[in-house]
C-alpha cells in the first residue's frame, strides 16, 4: 500500500459538511438559471465524477458535455416521446398525477451531461468484474453520485433524466451501438435547493424509516435488542 | 416545489471539503482496525445512504448488516472460491500480478454490509424506470457511493468486494432469488487513506487523463479551441 498520506477522520465540522451535501443534494428539475456555469466550475465537477471508484481501476466512463441547442432539442424529443409511453403505462388514477409532474428541464439547464459505459475498455477480463459483469456500469454510477454531491457544494442543480430510450439517446449523441449510456444529467445554477425531495412534498411516495430497511446478518432478520437497531429507531 | 430552504453554493471551505473527501476516498482492502464501529457512527453512514437519490424515490435499498464471525467466514468462502475461478480467466502473464493483490478484508473488518436491490418494490410500473430498467439498481449505487463517502468522513474506510457470485453472496445472507444483491461491503477504522488507488500505484492500470474522457456535443468528438477542454488540459 501507499504511505498513508491523509489522516483519518474529518473534524466535527468537515465530517457535518459531507453529511449536509448529502442530505441537501436534490434531483432539480425546475428552476435552473439561465446563467453559463464557468469552465474552472464545471471542470471542478467532471473531475469529482473522474475520482469515482472503478472496477479494476477501469474508469470506463465518458463524459459527453452538452451546450447547443439542437443537441438539447434533440434529447427533449427523445423525453418527449417516452414521457407519452411512460404515461400510458400506470394506472388510470394515477396518470394524472404522472402528467402533471415537471420531470425535466433539458431545454432550460444551461447543460446537458451524458455520461456512458465501455464495457471493452481495457480488454475483455475485468479484475472485479469476472463474477458481477454490471460493476462496470455501477462504477459510471459511483462517477454520478460524486458529480452529484461536487455541484451540491457548487451551487449548481442536477437533474439525472432517465424517461429517455437508450437508444434514442445514442442517436442524439452519435454514441456508437457497442457503448451504454448510463445517465443524462441536466446542470445549471438554482436559487436553492428544496428541502425534500419533490415526489415526497407531493405525495407520490413516503420516505421509508430507516429502521424499516436495515437487517441483521440475514436479509430482513430484525436486530432485536439490538444497539444499532435501537440507534435506527432513535434517528428516525 | 418546496420553499427551497438551503441556500445555493457551500462557501470556499466547505466545497473544498467535498471536493477532499470525494479524492481521498479509498477503496480499502487491508489495514482495517480491530476496534468496533460505534452504533451512533455507523447509523449515521447507513443514514447517508438512505439519502440516495432514487428513481422514482423508490428507494429500493435494503441494508444488511453482518457482525458474526460466522457470516462472514461464508461470504469469504464465497470469494475464495470466485477469486480462484478469477486468477485463471487472466491471461498468463498477468496471473502472478492478480494473485499477489489482496482483494478484500472480509474477515478482518469489524462491519460487512450487504446492500441489495428490490426491484418489486412499490408495484410494477416505476415512475422514471419505465425505459431504462437498470436505473433502480442504480439508485442503490448511488447508496453504496454515499456511503463510501461518509464513511470517508468518519475515518472509517470501505472496500468493495465484488468478486463473489451473486447466488453464493444469497446463500449466505439468506437473500431470496428476487432480490438483486448489489455490493458487499467492508468497513473498518483506518489508520489513514492512501494517497493513490492501490491498482494505479501497482503498475495495474494508469489513470486516463481527464481531457480523455470528456467530448462535446456528439461522443468522443474534441474540443478543438473550447474553453473547457483547455481547462481539462490544465488540470490534467
Amino acid at each position: 500500500m501507499d504511505v498513508a498520506e491523509h489522516a483519518s477522520a474529518f473534524d466535527r465540522h468537515d465530517r457535518d459538511v459531507v453529511y449536509r451535501c448529502i442530505f441537501e443534494r436534490r434531483d432539480v428539475r425546475s428552476g435552473f438559471q439561465p446563467n453559463p456555469i464557468p469552465d474552472e466550475t464545471l471542470a471542478r465537477i467532471l473531475r469529482a465524477g473522474h475520482h469515482a471508484p472503478s472496477v479494476g481501476f477501469m474508469q470506463p466512463w465518458d463524459f459527453v458535455v452538452v451546450r447547443r441547442e439542437a443537441t438539447k432539442r434533440a434529447v427533449h424529443d427523445a423525453f418527449r416521446d417516452a414521457n407519452a409511453e411512460a404515461a400510458e403505462m400506470f394506472p388510470h388514477e394515477q396518470r394524472g398525477a404522472y402528467r402533471a409532474l415537471k420531470l425535466e428541464g433539458i431545454l432550460e439547464a444551461p447543460i446537458g451531461l451524458c455520461i456512458t459505459c465501455d464495457r471493452s475498455r481495457h480488454g475483455p477480463v475485468v479484475l472485479g468484474r469476472t463474477h458481477q459483469p454490471a460493476t462496470d456500469l455501477y462504477s459510471v454510477v459511483c462517477a454520478v453520485q460524486n458529480m452529484w454531491l461536487a455541484a451540491r457544494a457548487e451551487g449548481v442543480g442536477i437533474g439525472w433524466v432517465s424517461i429517455i430510450s437508450l437508444d434514442a439517446l445514442r442517436a442524439a449523441l452519435a454514441i456508437p451501438a457497442e457503448i451504454e449510456p448510463v445517465a443524462y444529467l441536466c446542470l445549471g445554477y438554482v436559487d436553492g435547493f428544496a428541502r425534500r425531495p419533490e415526489l415526497e412534498t407531493k405525495g407520490w411516495l413516503a420516505r421509508l424509516r430507516l429502521s424499516e430497511v436495515v437487517s441483521f446478518e440475514r436479509f430482513r432478520a430484525p436486530g432485536d435488542g439490538d444497539g444499532l437497531a435501537a440507534e435506527l429507531d432513535r434517528s428516525a
